[in-house]
């Protein structure tokens, strides 16, 4: 089926590219003898999870319970959900779940441990719990390896929950402290006995570095899959390796240098991640995506030599790809020019 | 039924605080003799759409096709869809929308009045067209008077289409600019024998100042139902008069000044609007939102005397609420502290 029957703005992912994607971070993690762990919330898609499980990922990482609903319902046997789950209400979704698939959290608090304890005491198997560390990220998690110590002998002295390891999301770009932070963690860990069989360290930005994080034994990229502008701009890729666009319609040239789409930030996000514009437009390397509103976004045509007419529809490499995934309730799956299928994104909009 | 018994995070919509903001707007419109045609992109619910039309609403915008579609089947008869429909496959969706409800729509260009032309040149009812004016917003729309005179001529003389008058969404606090733009531009289409029947203005912001656009004969104000942290900051409102609130949980205090809550981008959304932070906790003034990621928000408690602990619970205020609505696939309607129904979002993720 051509592109042209499709409505948009509409999202296009690249098979093609996701396939070249996913083998080269598996050929990595194989190459370095790190297990990957891909996390989901970038494609939101029970087949492309399947797909990094079939070649050689370990586990899927989902980051709210409801994701991790849709993905083990998929067939997904192994799900790690790194985020603390507090309230009662959560907790009895996360026992069914682990009813059903082997399912592992963090949690970097006494409060969250005491609530899955209270949750797993009565459970047929505990639950592995592994401690997130805030190695200079700034968002969750322990801020020191001795922290992290006491937390892993709390959640071994819990009933119901096993101490699996240390897990965190790392400051971009921040390789050598990440490590560092990690390695001294795990040294303190095995000296006072309690040895972490799983170090989960994160990110695509960082992934080619990985293998440097010497004491980690898994790797959960997410964006890996279809990278995008931010990506690309990081090094983690080249343009020609992004998989997902938002296919757009110029809907009015009020003047010269500038054209409305019909993507706005219900489509391409707000996100700029410190870039400038809102997304890269292919065939228009020097066109701007100044503005969003909802429904529509302005672009500066200024420095084009060539300038798209009403009706020319334009492909969108977006800042980041994981938020656009979660704006569309479907996406169009392609090969080349080819639109192949269009199929629901299954764990999209699952917010808690 | 409590509050206590939702899953975080998930939105709250005030009713009594819908219910007045609702009427405060039309009273206004009623005393000024202006027709109010409230835009339901904010709340995205056939049920609000319906009030605001019973209160004395002229009929509603929708800013997408298939925001109309969906309100047209919850019985909503007059529909303005202030955006250039271009593309066969669109156009027939229009069409298709005309044979049920009262459509309007919005040119800016040749290109769309000629495939307007094309879709309606045999229908029964011509379909009514008004001609889009930028008066300062710098997105869609003609840039003159004299470009906006030779549209309508264009849409007078086609086949199927009736010319209907004016559409701007002007820029915010511009108000005697686009007053002026209007105003010339209405001369001179009644100097040239096409006086508009209808000039639509637009935006919440400037709602109270609307009747100062002497011209102007309806306006399409959307965010007025829920308001929000940018309509406050611009005056469109009071703190207390926010009727739709993101209640979210305190899931780490990873030190003593951060607090780490379980909305993040997927349900704030990125969007700034020149605001500092991404979002105003009530019951702590002081504190900032800081950052977000995807599923986490990171709030700064530095400048709070109390901080919340873990497994607080927070209703913030956010900064732009309709994009809001478009993340969530239901809310819960609350009357002070009791949560009365959870519904879904009908009109959600319509972005073709």
């Amino acid at each position: 089926m051509s592109l042209d029957s499709l409505d948009t703005p509409c999202v296009l992912i690249d098979l093609d590219r996701v396939e070249a994607n996913l083998k080269r971070a598996q050929d990595y993690a194989d190459a370095h003898g790190l297990k990957l762990r891909p996390h989901i919330k970038t494609h939101k898609l029970p087949r492309f999870a399947l797909r990094q499980i079939e070649l050689g990922a370990v586990g899927v990482t989902c980051q709210k319970l409801g994701e991790a609903e849709v993905i083990a319902d998929s067939g997904v046997e192994d799900i790690f959900l790194p985020y603390n789950i507090l309230g009662e209400r959560k907790l009895a979704r996360l026992r069914a779940l682990a009813d059903r698939v082997r399912i592992s959290v963090s949690a970097d608090s006494k409060t969250t441990i005491d609530g899955l304890s209270g949750a797993f005491a009565d459970a047929a198997r505990p639950l592995p719990v592994l401690v997130e560390c805030d190695t200079g990220m700034g968002r969750c998690g322990v801020q020191t390896p001795q922290e992290a110590l006491a937390l892993a002998r709390a959640v071994y002295a819990a009933p119901g929950l096993v101490f699996a390891g240390l897990m965190t999301y790392p400051a971009i770009g921040e390789v050598e402290a990440n490590a560092a932070w990690l390695a001294a963690a795990v040294a303190l860990l095995k000296r006072e006995g309690l040895p972490p069989r799983v170090v989960s360290n994160g990110g695509t930005p960082d992934m080619e570095r990985a293998a440097e994080v010497a004491v980690a034994t898994e790797h959960r990229p997410g964006t890996y899959i279809y990278l995008d502008r931010y990506q690309v701009a990081k090094g983690a890729g080249a343009l020609d390796d992004c998989a997902l666009t938002v296919l757009a319609t110029v809907v009015s040239r009020p003047t010269e240098n500038r054209a409305v789409i019909d993507a706005g930030s219900k489509a391409l996000t707000s996100d700029t991640l410190g870039l400038d514009g809102f997304g890269l437009v292919l065939g228009y390397p020097d066109a701007v995506i100044r503005s969003l509103s909802e429904e529509h976004g302005v672009i500066d045509l200024s420095a084009c030599k060539q300038k798209p007419a009403i009706g020319d529809r334009l492909r969108i490499v977006p800042n980041h790809a994981c938020v656009v995934s979660n704006l569309f309730d479907k996406v169009t799956l392609v090969s080349g020019d080819r639109a192949v299928e269009t199929i629901p994104v299954a764990a999209r909009g699952r917010v808690d």
